[in-house]
Order: C-alpha cells, then sequence, then structure tokens
C-alpha cells in the first residue's frame, strides 16, 4: 500500500514541528495511571474547577436561564432563581437574536462587546471601541488567530519569552513563522531587560530573522512575576523602535497576590506614554473568563482587543473569524458576566463578592505555601508567585541524576518529572516545555490544589525531593 | 511612518486570499440596513433559531442544570425540572471532572466520545472507536483542523464540489493549499459524476498540483440533493484508486425531506464494501449539534470521526488540538444529548419526539413551498431541497441585467441579491460565493423562515423578481 494522504510521512510538516508540553509526555503517562486506578492531582494545566474549585453561583444561576428560558415563563422561577438573576438573564438574551442557540456575529454578540468595552474604559481610563473587541471560544485561539495574521513565512520572527506559555512556541511552529526567544531573569525574579530584548532582536536579524511581533504575559506564566508600570513603557518604547506589534496575554490579571505591583494593562501604559506612541504602536491584548476568581476554562470565553490596528487588517480579521461563523454563544455571556459582575444594590452581590473574594484569598494564601514549601526542599529554589496561577521551581539536579536521565533516554526534567509523577502522583511540566536556560531545570506546577491539601502535598513533595536527591547525591558520593 | 506588522500591506497574504461570501458583502449591507431599521430576513446562513426555531425543551432544561448544579441540592428542583432531566445533568457532570468550567480532555470527554461511538454503530451497523471521535466547537473547526493537517503547500490540491459551501474554500486559501472543483450537475439535480472527477484530477494534475483529498457534502450545501448509495459506492473507489482522503461533511444527516434517498454515511458504505477498502482507505466524517432538528448553532458542538487514520497521525492530531485546550464543555453535552436522546420509558420523551418531529415535518413542507414558490417566477429555474436547509434556485438573467451590473462595479448575482435585500429585506448569498459555471447564476437562501410567512415571502420574491425581469426585459426591448 503507497503512504496515504493522513499517514504520518505525508502530513503537514509543521503539523508535526509542534510541541505542546502541558498535555505532553507527563500528561500523557498520568492519564496511564490514572485509569490503572492511581490517584493524580492534575497540577500539569490552570484548570481550578478540576482540582476543587467551586463556581461564582450568580454567573451560573444566569447561564442555567439562558439556556432554558421557557423556566422564566413558569411562576414558579422565583422559588429557584433570585429577581436579579432573572433580569440579568432577559438582559443578555435580549442581546441575542434568538438564544443561545442562534449563530452570534462571528466578532461576538454587539451588547457583549459593548459590555467589555465599558470594563476597558473603567479600568484604564481611556475609551475603547466595541468594533476592535472580538470574543473568541478563550484567549488562546484569539492568540492564534492574530498570529496567523502576522506570520508569512520563516523568516517572520516573534519575540516570545522564555520560559514561555507554549501556546506561543505551538502557534508559530504551526503557522510556520520562527520564535526568537528573549530570557525572562530568574535571579531578578523573572524581570525582563530590554538590553537583552534588544540583542535578540540583533541575533535574529544576522540570521535573516524579520522580528515582526513581540509576546508578553502579564501576570506571567509560567513565572508568576507582574510587570511594573516603568517596564511596561520600556518595552513599549522597545517596541515602537523596532516597529513591533505587541501581545499582550493579560488573561491573569486578577490574579494578583502582592500589593506592591497591581496589574497595569498594556495599553493604559501605552495611552498615557501619550504621542506618537497611543496613536501609532500597535498592540493587541487578550483576557478570559478561565482564569481570574472566574476559573470558567471549560466555558471558553475569551476577548481580544485591537489598538491602532487600521481598520482593513480588522476587515481581515472579521473574515477569517466568519469562516468558523461564531464563537460560542454561552461563552460570550460569561465574558459579559465577568465584565460586568452583580452590582451593591443587586441581591446576588453580596454572595458574589464573599464568594470571589475567597477564592482569591485563598489563592494568595496558596501561593505563599508553595513557593515557602519549594525553597524548604533540598536543591530547589523558587520565586514567590507574584501573580497568575504557577509556580515554577528551579531544581538543582545532581550530576548522577542528570546521567541517570541519559541513560533513560529522558531529558533530566522530564526524568525527574516522571519519578514524581510515578512516585506522588503530581503531574506537573517539566521546565523544558517552556523553555529554560542550558543546564538549569524547573518544573511547573499550579498553586490550585485545594488549600486544605496543600501542607500535605508539599510535605510529600518534599519528602521525594528529598530522597531523590539524597539517592543521586549517594550515589555519586559511593562512586568517589 | 513605516507600514507596521499588522498593516494591511504587510499581513499574511494566505489570510487575505481567503473569500467567506456567507458573511460577506449582501450579509455586511444587511447588516448595515437592520441598524437604519429595516427589517431584515436573514437567510444567508443555516442559523434556525435566529428565525424563531424553538429550541428542543429536554437537552436545554439538562444544561441549565449541568451549569446550576447547585439547583439540584434544592427541594424544590422538581418544581421545574422532570427527573429524566436531573438523572441526565448527574449523567453528565459525572463525566467531567469538576463541571463544565474544567477544560476537558482536548479530544473532548471520554464519556461522550462513548456515547457518539455507540450512535455511529447504531446508525452504520459497524464498530466505532471513541479513540478516533474528537468533539470539536462545532464542525468547521475540525473541517479546518484536518485540512490543516493534509496542505502542505500550493502544490497539494483538495477536490471540492461546486457549488460548495465556502468554509472549503476559505479554509483552503488560509492553509496555502489548492482547490481544485468538480462540478455538480444542476440538470440531474446535482448529481455527481466520476467521469467529472476524474477529469478535475487530470488537469490539476497537468498544472503540478498533487491532489490529496476530496471533500463530499451529503446531504449537499448549497444544492440540497442527497448522495445515494451507488453514488457513494463510485465516489468510494474513486477515492482509493486515486489514493485520496475522503472529508465527508454530513451536517445534514437528519435533514431529509423525501423518502426515495435517505441518509446513508459514507463510513456505512466503506464498511460495506470490504477489503481492501474497509482497512484502507482514509475518511473523516463530521457531524453537528447545529443542523438537524436541533439547530443549536450557538453551542457549538460538533465531532469527527476518523477511519483508517493511522496512531501517529491521530496523536499529532491530538497534539495540535491540545494547544486550544478544549472544545467547550456545554457544547459537549449538546453533542452528547443529540446521540443519546430520551427513550420511550423517559417521562420527557412524548414530547421530545412531538417537538422533534414538528421541526423536521414543517422543514419538509418548507422545502416544498420554497421550491414551487422560485418555479412560479419568470426565469428562475430551483432543483427541490432533498436535504439540508438550502434552497438554491438559478436566476437567468436577461443581457440588460447583466450590463447593467456591469456599470454597477458588481457581479451579475450579486447585483441582482443586492437589488432583492434592498426591496424585500432578504439578505441571500449570491452563488458566486458557491462557485456555479460561468455565465450561469444562483442566489442561495435557508428554507428556515417560519412556515406561516413563507406563502407571503415567496409572495414578495416573485413580485421583486417577475418586476426585475420586466425592467431589464423591457429596458433590452426599448432599446432595439
Amino acid at each position: 500500500m503507497a503512504p496515504r494522504p493522513l499517514d504520518y510521512e505525508c502530513i503537514n510538516e509543521n503539523v508535526k514541528k509542534v510541541a505542546y508540553a502541558v498535555r505532553g509526555e507527563l500528561y500523557l503517562r498520568a492519564s496511564e495511571l490514572q485509569k490503572e486506578g492511581k490517584k493524580i492531582i492534575f497540577t500539569n494545566v490552570g484548570n481550578p474547577q478540576a482540582l476543587g474549585q467551586r463556581p461564582l453561583t450568580f454567573p451560573r444561576q444566569v447561564m442555567a436561564l439562558c439556556q432554558a428560558p421557557m423556566l422564566m415563563d413558569d411562576p414558579n422561577v422565583s422559588i429557584l432563581f433570585p429577581a436579579d438573576v432573572i433580569a440579568r438573564a432577559k438582559h443578555y438574551l435580549a442581546m441575542t437574536t434568538g438564544g443561545l442557540g442562534a449563530y452570534s456575529d462571528s466578532r461576538g454578540l454587539p451588547g457583549i462587546r459593548k459590555e467589555v468595552a465599558e470594563f476597558i474604559e473603567r479600568r484604564d481610563g481611556y475609551p475603547s471601541d466595541p468594533d476592535l473587541i472580538f470574543l473568541t471560544d478563550g484567549a488562546s485561539k484569539g492568540v492564534m488567530q492574530i498570529l496567523n495574521t502576522i506570520i508569512r513565512d520563516e523568516k517572520d520572527g516573534i519575540l516570545v519569552p522564555v520560559p514561555q506559555y507554549p501556546l506561543y512556541s505551538a502557534a508559530i511552529s504551526l503557522f510556520g513563522g520562527t520564535l526568537v526567544p528573549y530570557y525572562l531573569d530568574e535571579s531578578a525574579n523573572w524581570g525582563l531587560d530590554v538590553g537583552d530584548l534588544r540583542k535578540s532582536v540583533l541575533e535574529a536579524r544576522y540570521k535573516g530573522i524579520t522580528v515582526r511581533a513581540m509576546v508578553i504575559i502579564n501576570p506571567g506564566n509560567p513565572t508568576g512575576q507582574c510587570l511594573s508600570r516603568d517596564n511596561i513603557k520600556e518595552l513599549l518604547e522597545f517596541c515602537y523602535a523596532e516597529n513591533l506589534v505587541l501581545l499582550a496575554d493579560e488573561v491573569y490579571q486578577q490574579n494578583i497576590y502582592q500589593d506592591e505591583r497591581p496589574f497595569v494593562s498594556a495599553k493604559k501604559v501605552l495611552m498615557d506614554m501619550g504621542l506618537p506612541f497611543s496613536k501609532e504602536l500597535q498592540l493587541v491584548s487578550y483576557h478570559t473568563v478561565s482564569k481570574g476568581y472566574w476559573g470558567e476554562c471549560g466555558q471558553r470565553g475569551g476577548y481580544f482587543e485591537m489598538t491602532n490596528i487600521p481598520p482593513k487588517t480588522v476587515d481581515e480579521i472579521y473574515k477569517v473569524a466568519s469562516i468558523s461563523l461564531s464563537p460560542n454563544v454561552p461563552g460570550q455571556i460569561f465574558l459579559g458576566l465577568m465584565v460586568n459582575p452583580p452590582k451593591p444594590a443587586d441581591i446576588s452581590y453580596q454572595r458574589f463578592v464573599a464568594e470571589s473574594k475567597a477564592i482569591l484569598e485563598s489563592l494568595r494564601r496558596r501561593a505563599h505555601l508553595m513557593t515557602d514549601g519549594f525553597n524548604n526542599c533540598r536543591n530547589v529554589i523558587c520565586n514567590f508567585t507574584e501573580g497568575a496561577m504557577y509556580s515554577f521551581p528551579q531544581i538543582k539536579l545532581p550530576p548522577k541524576a542528570i546521567a541517570a536521565a541519559k541513560e533513560a533516554g529522558k531529558a533530566p526534567d522530564v526524568f525527574y518529572c516522571l519519578k514524581l509523577l510515578e512516585a506522588t502522583g503530581m503531574s506537573t511540566v517539566p521546565g523544558s516545555g517552556f523553555g529554560q536556560k542550558e543546564g538549569v531545570f524547573h518544573l511547573r506546577t499550579t498553586i490550585l490544589p485545594p488549600e486544605e491539601e496543600m501542607p500535605e502535598i508539599m510535605n510529600v513533595f518534599k519528602i521525594f525531593n528529598d530522597d531523590f536527591m539524597a539517592k543521586y547525591e549517594n550515589y555519586s558520593w559511593s562512586r568517589l
């Protein structure tokens, strides 16, 4: 039989080049172990509700009525649903033509895009245009669409932080572009140095690459740092000087666990900078319902806002969005609810605030528990998670562990994470999935396990890690 | 200011090449007119609930409880929800880890994929493997993913029917492949002639194109024909002989309006053919919750099933699906409900059957009303809509109308459809958006307007059309 079009050797090479570690070897092995009956703690992906975070009550009640509007014709509806929930469901249904079962405009419902624009205006203090906001099935889909618009061929480079969330490397491979790395400085709490950026661009240019865009993730994934206003300003100036579009992944903007560096959006800093930057620099900013204290990952709701993108390009992006007709409408309504939460006078307000505050405060405590736990382990050092949902400890592997990994045919961090998984059920992602400096090893874990389980998890981790280190350090001593 | 990366002249040329008429010039003009207060009948897209089709009660009730599981802790839940709805919501929630707010596996929830496989087995009488079924945010996303896997460069050709649903042409442009057209025969009720297929492949090969896949849409969009078992067998033999993957777009499989040619899946015909075909020919089949009597377009639920695709390629497709984490979970549950509807013993069964039967029977009557209506108009001929949701009448435009269109800088069918829109508010899609033979003109409209409005709509159409024809025929006479 001759090779067929969908046989491995015949398919698109760019598809093969894609690497996506968050659901890679470790995840697949964890899934196998789970099938065999082992208890797995899935901390490989920022998926809060999978680890027991309860959804906020108000938005779920509104969504239930939007899905089943016939309930509102029932005189008993108010036994199960508060009045403000009913009002809000009507508010969103009125924005649709035919309810949740009808395709919306491919950019999303105009009424929701207006609420998003109002949210951005309140947040930043600058106008926002609903026609430059596109709703998407989660933020990732929007990132992919914009990268697909920018990348023409392998000579087009995209500056991506290392370590990075692998959505970026994967999408760049898929679209046939070139990833141009810039390194975050672990010793400066994963800070971003503009001098290094410039070096990365020069090196790329030397190789014939035209760098056309830069990605920032703020707060950082996997690194958890929050960028200061000054730092953002510097990098906007850099993008302007180098003629780069900035893609600002701001999906963790509600997840802040310190008070020194509150979240500031790239859009706000850009507008603060004034002319010529505010009118010329091209920026695309992302947000989602999957993170924050919402954690509604499975609903797939996100948006991007475009700044200084000319109408002809916006039309092209609209056209391509049209091919898949519309983002899912329930996810759009979750986004509306997120940017327009209950107000103090609403019946559901107190409960909503109590629930969301409890989640955020617990996440803040967990960020501390985890950082401290890692720093209490042999050969592990870990920056504090200032924001986002991840801890990214550095694991200093003894030479003998590295040799054992080599013998097993694994990268050293993959070897360590597999051993951790087998021993403890903790499903993490090796640092190599995000990129790290040569010879330096990390793992990424979320800070999402339930708070009451956290001390025990860190204890189990410490026992595994310290045994692992003792084993490979002892082994080395015994040979000497 | 130098051109910036997202200025029109700098973006990916493949993005610019994409054409997507379903939401093209006509749709944009209709949206403008609507903003100005004109009543528009949006028949440009198969969006039943936007035109008043009511959602089925049972699945919406189940979804409401899945979204708000806290209601099930309320002793009053049974006042609003029947017991089988409650049981079904628990059934689906038990398939998730953490409910609707958690990402699922990137292929979709294993429990739902199992229900889909069981549905396919019942339908076709052959085994189906849940691990070869991937759930997607609507069928379009799955079509795009498979085309992206197949297409390597512009030398790779995809056989696409003309007229076609423009998802295919758009996705092929976006991924940089080449569309190889094969013409459906309007005079043979849009039949597919294998001799023509062979000619298309030879012509493409002569131009240096390697044809790698073939698309069929059965029942047809926009053409409404249903393929016979013999016809499907012929084209499977053709695909085998030419070493093509077959993409079988079967999203309208529940929408059948005649009894001579019931729906038969390509998978079933392939399995019936036996060896070597059944073990070698590569097939990807699509289905959705957006069509049928469900019409849940806005929920974005779909799946594809792969046949004879080797595991290494399936792994690659899984990996790329992982980049966007997971399809939306509510849409997955709608798919589960569609393939596993209420059973005769269930409380909700009678109502479910009554609702779905009413929708299908009304669609069948509307298919007749519309075909007859078009055939009653001057210079219009129209094949009967055997299946799907569209009517695709041919409009024989007088030479003077063609000249007037040219003067207005419009394609003749665009000119006609714009006039129709301005005069009547009917938002249709010109045939050129789907492809048509040179010098032959069509429009596509859905058969979805409410049945009671259909006679008046066809009457208004007739008045417009016959006036239009009289004007441009008279004009021609007066000049002679």
